[in-house]
């Protein structure tokens, strides 16, 4: 999917002109987590002004057993247990027909690094369906079958992918049109540039005798983009040089 | 630090034998957003248990000026706010005394990437102290006097540091003692061995015209074994070859 995503989607042909909120869909064992943190702050007050809406769906009321399980031993053995495909894709097609222009991700471990490029681009589309995994995994089969694209916001391991799917809306969700204040601050940060911000100060001037560098308080203009310029490049090389081979 | 933190700190020597509570103090401009996601589930069952804690403190708490601002414009001008170094600075220092021997970190897009190796050093120490920045940043002094690692959780820009104190604090309270029922799913994961995890499988046995690969159901545990590592380093070098060239 490419950042055009919004002017090219079967939303936007349905109503020229006008660009439905964007919409999230999650599929969890823990609905009650959310919004959570999302209905708070920044994504919080973008929710309550209609910028985008979040609907958690249980993928337990997909469950047609007896006691409606969700998981089963892994075949072949080993620990944990394992997401059922039958339950994990009746779930995924209650939640949205087959033709839903939405991109359907899997919250993973295994999955493709989440960066702010692919932020951008989900961020200009019209939502997304997000399953959150539990226990050892999901089923291969329902990966396959529902063409789910798996996702992964580092590399550590997470109790399931609630936090991993929080994560990625808070992310997207302030690129929203009309929820940052300041334009600017959009795009002025860390990864916007290929390179990782520069210091910040701000007032009192003196603190525990550490100054503000001078040339901040110079009042010209280019030094300080210089400076910041310089510093960014400086903080990138030491903690990130793998940031600067990409670039 | 290294991951032999427990075995040396202050706490343990402390109290031969018995070791405290992994213990997190989280410093937040919403400290209404703790526990949350972290309540419930795995890590929910462990707090309940006692196996570890959280206090969330408003920084707010420690702003002395008459409105109680917690940021002011960013020296140099540009755009957003800037966490002030006096407030945040008497924040940390309320909240843990100077020779508290729980690292500090601050979530920050700026900071060394997480990874499990890091997660499972946190794990091993006492706990952590976490300061999650707003707005544009936080002023760089207080972060230089206080000696706060800055930590990421991945090359994305997020509303603020919760979500990723939240992350990082699921991925540490899972590898905790007694937290985790099966002791095998703490390690045969990914990233744990340095590779993706293989494919899962369940019930059914066939699915959408779709089967569970023979081998698995062969009985043959070295031939599975044989299989699952090989799927392991396909998915790796197919998704992650950046993953083997660290190993």
């Amino acid at each position: 999917m490419s950042g055009s995503f919004a002017e090219t989607s079967d939303e936007a042909a349905e109503t020229p002109g006008v660009k439905s909120p964007w919409r999230a869909t999650i599929l969890t064992l823990y609905p009650e987590m959310f919004p959570g943190p999302l209905g708070q702050s920044l994504s919080g007050k973008a929710m309550a002004e209609g910028k985008w809406s979040l609907d958690a769906i249980n993928i337990r009321d997909s469950a047609t057993s007896k006691h409606r399980n969700v998981d089963d031993t892994p075949a072949g053995g080993g620990p944990g247990m394992v997401m059922r495909a039958d339950v994990v894709g009746a779930a995924l097609d209650s939640a949205a027909p087959a033709d839903d222009p939405r991109p359907r991700l899997l919250m993973s471990p295994r999955g493709k690094p989440l960066d702010q490029a692919r932020v951008r681009a989900l961020a200009a589309g019209p939502g997304a369906l997000i399953l959150c995994g539990r226990f050892e995994g999901v089923d291969e089969r329902v990966i396959e079958a529902r063409q789910l694209e798996e996702v992964s916001i580092g590399d550590y391991v997470l109790s399931g992918g609630e936090l991993g799917a929080m994560v990625l809306l808070d992310a997207i969700v302030r690129l929203l049109p009309g929820v940052m204040g300041g334009t600017e601050s959009g795009t002025e940060e860390s990864f916007e540039g290929g390179l990782l911000e520069y210091p910040h100060y701000t007032r009192p001037r003196e603190w525990e005798g550490r100054s503000i560098p001078d040339v901040l308080l110079s009042g010209d203009h280019a030094a300080i983009a210089k400076w910041r310029r310089q510093q960014s490049e400086r903080i990138t090389r030491e903690r990130r040089p793998d940031l600067l081979d990409k670039g």
